[in-house]
């Protein structure tokens, strides 16, 4: 497309965000030309203060404005009992469930040997000085139940064993709303294994 | 979703935008927030620039970074047939195909007297003035085959009538690779009552 510069290189920058194509940075350009100044510099504003302001957490290593997170500073919250989750963003899906009250802590990946990704490219030698440190009571891993989760979740339970705290797994089986006839022979078989007293 | 805030803030932001709702803002804020600096900065500084840069040509109201745009300075093209469209994207859809030595002339809309866009809200008068300075041998409609669209290229027929220049409109028919089982009446019907010989 032959139009002008400017737009061309918006374009080409939206192009480089997941799951946006050439249609989509063209109506998003599109957009960006017909909305207020006001309303686009508050977007670039936002962009950058993200970048400014939000770093990691030092105890948990989620993301946060301060340090501690709101969460590992909250009195309230049970620091006794430590979620392990791969990524930021998962913390985020557990929350908004509402309904655990304990602290996280986030590997920053998971296990990954084809990529590179081994034991020291994750938080893990902070998660057992956490662990042996004494206080925490149960380790619930919650990483993404694929390969790479999974090994990384066998690790942990490996290496979290000395310490002599409980480790817990995230239940496997049918999602809610799902349906056996679809279900996949692997997460079948976890449903049956995982299967819990009524 | 409590977290930093922002991290909220981006979020809102992003879901202002066009097709971008709860779970593509989360995706595209952690995508940010793992990208480098210099490109969060270039996809901001890219923002700010077409909003700065990109202003409307003062004869064909396309969109440009000098005036008149590189389309009506080109004096390779013919002046003499002017595509007319509704919106600024439309002339770049239209450029893309690369068949059109034309130039165009952009409305900025159609007529849609429920919203209150009246002919004194589109680049009417306008279009009227070039075609009555005499060079201008076709005016060939392409706006949107819709309600709006259709009703806004009856108009210009009508009032370019005393000019006598030559109005023709794009063809409305069956899609390329499309299938008469699936058209509806009305495109079957005008696909009937376009037909050509061959």
């Amino acid at each position: 497309m032959k139009g002008p510069k400017s737009l061309s290189a918006l374009m080409e920058r939206l192009q480089s965000l997941p799951g946006v194509g050439r249609k989509t940075a063209e109506r998003l350009a599109f957009h960006i030309l017909k909305s207020t100044p006001e309303d686009v510099a508050a977007l670039a504003r936002a962009l950058l203060d993200v970048k400014e302001k939000v770093r990691l957490c030092s105890i948990c290593h989620s993301i946060t404005e301060t340090d501690p997170c709101s969460i590992c500073a909250d009195g309230q919250r049970d620091h006794g009992q430590v979620c392990v989750v791969e990524e930021p963003h998962d913390v985020y899906s557990i929350e908004r469930i509402g309904e655990f009250r304990g602290v996280y802590h986030v590997l920053m990946g998971a296990l990954s040997p084809l990529d590179g990704v081994g034991p020291e490219e994750l938080k893990i030698a902070e998660l057992v000085a956490r662990v042996e440190k004494g206080d925490v009571r149960e380790v619930i891993v919650a990483t993404n139940p694929n390969v790479e989760g999974e090994a990384t979740a066998m690790y942990l339970a490996k290496i979290l064993k000395p310490a002599n705290t409980l480790v817990t797994r995230i239940a496997r089986g049918l999602p809610m709303g799902g349906d056996l006839e679809y279900a996949d022979e692997v997460t079948l078989s976890k449903a049956l294994g995982g299967r819990l007293k009524m």
